[in-house]
């Protein structure tokens, strides 16, 4: 098998992700790559927090500028982020003819311009997937899956302290400054929050989603940057009366004369998708020339997401051209069973009639009880007039298909069922 | 330039789709390949047609087998259709070492398996993004963008057809015979819908988006499918009394001792992303182990979304291996002017207090007449008890930011305003 050797700079929250991912899901990248993709050395000033967390069969440094000049790694990945120490390493390991895969949306808004230079000059790779919206392949998109369209405008929400903090300020009618200490206090805002709350670490981001979309150089100085600090309560509620919700939105628009690029709290109509992502989520709209506006929505940190694209982007290297056609090699493609479909596992949703007599919901829910199937929820419609006969509702929890179909026979067996018993699946699809 | 010679095979709809894509888009592309990507010979049995879509100037025949084997040619684009002749002109295709772009999803979900082994055996690439949810880059997100998960689940609305209906019954209260003959009407379902409402083009896709998320065979004959024809509308409604919607989801799902692959009817909680997926788009779901559930949202069909897909999978085989650092070539980063804030174009929410006088509403509305800014809507508070100053919201239609500006200060200039215009930007994001 082929090997990748990486070097890791910075075992921090994200560092940490990266190596678990690794580990956790060495088999299926193998079955994609064909490499044995493996962190040799690890760089971090935390050496006693380094080898808690790597453990110590590998190489552990606080050399970092020796790690980017190691013979025997092929890539390095830079996590340490901010544009000091982190820059300087990026170039020396570029300038050592190594890959370099960073989440550092600082650094490329600021110096991707000459980085990507340097990169192309050394004949290496600097991806950078993970420096926007976290685990949601949207550089990978516009860059490629879009490639055929003229991009139009980009709108995203890509900041997930301040989208969490709207969502409590709306859902929940409380000020900002109440939000953001509860945003703190549940870790989805730092101690010092000014980054995000200001809408900095939007710009970043912005600035790359820009220049991937038009073809322009990152342009970080010249984003409109305004942030959520001054957005009160009452004008959430008033945007929610005319039908809109309130967010932050990095923007870039091509225009006839150049690219509007800004960040700001914005009015949405409530009915678009991107109006109902909640929480700490991240969402970006692309709208291109041939395509229309297509959306992608998903996790814009944390470690497991931001790790999903540094590895996307190790796997990327390791493929250097050729994809699969399946994304797994050919030779592990697995032959492996397809449930039949009374052997699935959902929800389930059945409406039946019933006439209107005592004792038939006690019947009912002892057929679900027997078979230790919990009902989630119920609806009894009132009889019409002049009927005696009522529709039942039930939303059943996770059972078996054959399960759900034998409480259906015994439902219709009832002497006070009439008729037969609708059944629709039905799926959470949260987790 | 690089030149990519390309034969089209079949110039409907898509086909002429991708006709016009790449005349429109002709520079763009170029600033993202360096390669001039052209259509020289087009197949099609309606010689006529064909001639009025493409113009007297490229070759037009009726003989598709002789394209396929024309010395010219790199790669094939087949848009027939169907798993008949369709299949027989991509094997000759790759037989004669020529890379193949496809929107066929029957001829991948049934054939598939086989196709790729010949295209591997050839050292040709068999591409197929526009076969799975049209110009939405759901399979190069799958098998590239989040290549470092394992998939645990997909869930898709892959059918817009179906969509659409469901979305008519839904929101107008009208029966499925009732919105599948407007659906027609409108030309959002065919003549003869089999296909769509009994869930066999969803279940087609959904074997493509099985066999890149679990690394498995095509495996369609065994996908459980059931269609939309005998859903009723009661059962819609008392679906939403439970905070549910009801879509045909196309679903596979990974358990311990197989997977599971159905389409079907399926209740999801109203308050899911994937649940407000209305009218003809699509949307799909994808769960990753680390990076959680992520979704893409577009248009799923279409000659423009379609021939989205198909032209990335050309600048994809256009690229070889390295795609540039932005998506655009070094050389063509164009730097253009970024729009100072007073420049930019949106829409603007306006919050003030005035004293409750008749008269100012008038001189208010007069300034946005003089500057030839519609109004889209406003809000008129009651002040409150012993109050004589109420709150207006106004909702600006599309303005330069200064002429807001500048009706903001005219505004706080007034007599009966009471503090400072609250000022919000808005974007609609439709289009």
């Amino acid at each position: 098998m082929k090997r990748m050797n990486i070097g890791l700079l910075g075992i921090g929250t994200v560092g940490g992700g990266v190596f678990e991912l690794l580990k956790l899901n060495t088999q299926e990248i193998q079955r994609k790559t064909s490499t044995d993709i493996k962190i040799i050395v690890v760089a971090d000033k935390n050496i006693s927090r380094a080898k808690e967390i790597a453990g110590t069969s590998i190489e552990i440094t606080d050399d970092a500028f020796k790690l980017v000049e190691d013979k025997k790694i092929d890539v390095i990945i830079e996590l340490i982020g901010g544009t000091g120490i982190a820059k300087d390493l990026v170039v020396k390991a570029i300038e050592n003819k190594k890959h370099v895969v960073t989440a550092n949306k600082a650094l490329i808004a600021n110096f991707g311009n000459e980085l990507f230079e340097l990169a192309k000059k050394n004949n290496v790779t600097l991806a950078f997937e993970a420096s926007v919206a976290g685990g949601i392949p949207i550089l990978k998109s516009i860059r490629e899956g879009l490639a055929g369209n003229k991009i139009e405008w980009v709108a995203g929400i890509i900041n997930g302290t301040t989208n969490f903090i709207l969502t409590e300020m709306r859902e929940r009618g409380i000020s900002f400054v109440k939000a953001l200490s509860e945003a703190q206090s549940l870790g989805y805002a730092e101690a010092d929050p000014t980054f995000d709350i200001e809408g900095i670490d939007a710009a970043h981001k912005l600035t790359i989603l820009a220049s991937l979309s038009f073809g322009i150089p990152m342009s970080f100085k010249d984003v409109y940057v305004e942030g959520i600090k001054t957005l009160e309560q009452k004008d959430i509620q008033y945007a929610e009366e005319l039908g809109y919700r309130i967010k932050l939105l990095g923007i870039a628009k091509k225009r006839d004369k150049g690219i509007e690029l800004r960040v700001h709290p914005t009015l949405i109509p409530e009915k678009r998708l991107i109006a109902n992502v909640n929480g700490a989520m991240n969402a970006v709209v692309v709208k291109g020339n041939m395509v229309g506006p297509t959306l992608y929505y998903g996790s814009g940190a944390g470690a497991f997401p931001t790790a999903s694209a540094v590895v996307a982007d190790l796997i990327d290297i390791s493929r250097s051209s050729k994809v699969p056609s399946y994304g797994f090699e050919n030779s592990k493609i697995n032959v492996i069973p397809i449930y039949k479909i009374e052997d699935v596992i959902c929800g389930y949703y059945l409406r039946f009639r019933v006439t209107d007599k005592p004792g038939v919901l006690a019947e009912i829910t002892k057929l679900f009880g027997d078979k230790k199937i919990s009902i989630d929820a119920m609806l009894q419609k009132e009889p019409q007039e002049q009927e005696s006969e009522a529709d039942i509702i039930m939303l059943s929890h996770l059972a078996v298909e054959q399960e759900i179909n034998s409480i259906i026979h015994a439902i219709e067996a009832l002497a006070a069922t009439v008729g037969k018993v609708i059944k629709i699946r039905l799926e959470d699809l949260s987790k």
